[in-house]
């Protein structure tokens, strides 16, 4: 019986496991991919406080190899099912384990277009989050694609670093808040494409530019970063019968715990207004305590 | 003019000057004592994701030659005055600046007991925090001052990873909640001394045992830690005429924003759950997300 399983090895998941383990409880951290979650798949860190200038993949293998060292046991499992009550059972694809508590950290994934060579070119031209990247497209031309809030916050931010920016929108209009496109039509270097989709992203290693169809024409644009605000899905497909969720299928939590006794939440899988490494490791921190604590009266 | 004014140069100041300054604002971050905060004091960090068993100094020049290399203007002054408005005013020791937003990240500092070789010791025997240095004392006998309902956790955790522990409680009760005072009666290896004060710690490069006073009686222990839950103060003198303050002094917010249009806080110093590296590092991505936002409508 372990005293908490972690489902989930990304950043909210390990720090999660680093507290547990560091408050002397047995300690299991399940993660069906690699350790890092989206992390992983950049290819510069540069916003991480403490970690300087550093690979996604290097940063990962750090805290992987800092949570097993503490004593947190990490499997590389596939979390099929989960039963709820004082004792929580959780069934992989390999076995089942047994705990007291449960922290439930399976993230979130941004929507891609479904285009040739899209998962390569992730973290080379092909990026979701401004704040992470956009800083190393200062100067340079780039594109965001959609047409809702998210895709207007980014072209604003991209439009202060970057040479030009265009916003490629699929419908005649963008059903963003009316503020957000004033801002947007205010701001001489950001050029919004209506009526037009991306079928074609070009360069190898490294994007260089894309085709796209406006209103049924074929076009193209010379670009080195495209940011996709089309979305992102929380990974609580596993949960959805037994805490509440948002609309939108993310976990509602207060400080990390959810509805159901002795299962927390940590990471961009929950409610939040910020997802970023800082704010995930925070959560783990935040919902490991309240565990801690909850175990003292198990 | 600067775009954003950062008091503080913790890890949640720091924070906030890599993500405004990567957002393409003037940032300046102004900082009495050294950069870091009351982590630049901690010997060895062990529960940071991604910066495995350093020290606190060590992790703190990381911090500061991070933030200054992505361009954020560090300044060692203290902040004496600020004045709020469209545009906010910074008075310090040395001169004056002007900026579009604050943000305050000025922290909080633990309570000492006042005795002689008592800061030399911090980190050497003597610690606040039971999650960041309680695994540090495995097998190992401490004690705990305070009477209160942190005193009452910290022993708690501590139990769990210590041999002994000793609960130094200056009056002839705990005032900390009933369930705590019963689970610590129900805990074998806590012992509360009652009516008891610390009058000498012992021990030159690191703590070996402590002088106490039981009800005027002089005696002795053989501790390697001492945890202090004798309280911590929020530092936000500065600022005590301009934001909302909770009773305790700490200043009340939502998602980091004050009640001051254009003035955020970030770190220790506001009101929150859990004070730790890494919600302070969350505080400070959040308190610079908002302040961007800000600055679009500026």
């Amino acid at each position: 019986m372990y005293d908490v399983i972690i489902i989930g090895g990304g950043p909210a998941g390990i720090t999660a496991g680093i507290y547990c383990v560091r408050a002397g409880l047995k300690t299991l951290v399940l993660e069906k991919n690699a350790i890092g979650g989206q992390i992983a798949s950049s290819p510069l860190v540069e916003n991480y406080p403490g970690a300087p200038e550093i690979s996604g993949v290097e940063l990962a293998s750090i805290f992987e190899k800092q949570a097993e060292d503490l004593g947190v046991q990490i499997e590389y499992e596939e979390v099929l099912k989960i039963t709820t009550g004082k004792v929580k059972k959780v069934t992989t694809d390999y076995t089942s384990y047994e705990g007291k508590v449960l922290i439930i950290a399976t993230g979130a994934k941004y929507r891609l277009l479904g285009l040739e060579n899209e998962t390569n070119l992730i973290g080379n031209g092909i990026s979701f989050c401004t704040s992470c990247d956009g800083a190393f497209f200062k100067n340079k031309d780039v594109a965001v694609v959609g047409g809702g809030n998210s895709a207007a916050v980014n072209a604003i931010y991209l439009s202060k670093i970057c040479n030009k920016v265009y916003l490629i929108v699929r419908k005649d209009k963008m059903r963003s808040d009316s503020t957000l496109i004033k801002k947007i039509e205010e701001t001489d270097n950001i050029e919004i494409l209506y009526k037009s989709v991306v079928t074609k992203l070009i360069g190898n290693e490294h994007l260089t530019g894309i085709n796209y169809q406006m209103d049924g024409e074929d076009k193209s644009l010379e670009i080195e970063g495209l940011f996709l605000s089309i979305g992102l899905d929380a990974q609580t497909e596993l949960v959805k019968d037994k805490l509440t969720l948002s609309e939108d299928n993310y976990i509602q939590s207060e400080d990390c715990l959810t509805n159901e006794e002795g299962i927390f939440v940590a990471g961009d899988c929950r409610v939040k207004t910020l997802r970023q490494l800082t704010t995930a490791t925070s959560d783990g921190a935040i919902a490991a305590t309240k565990a801690i604590n909850f175990l003292e009266d198990y």
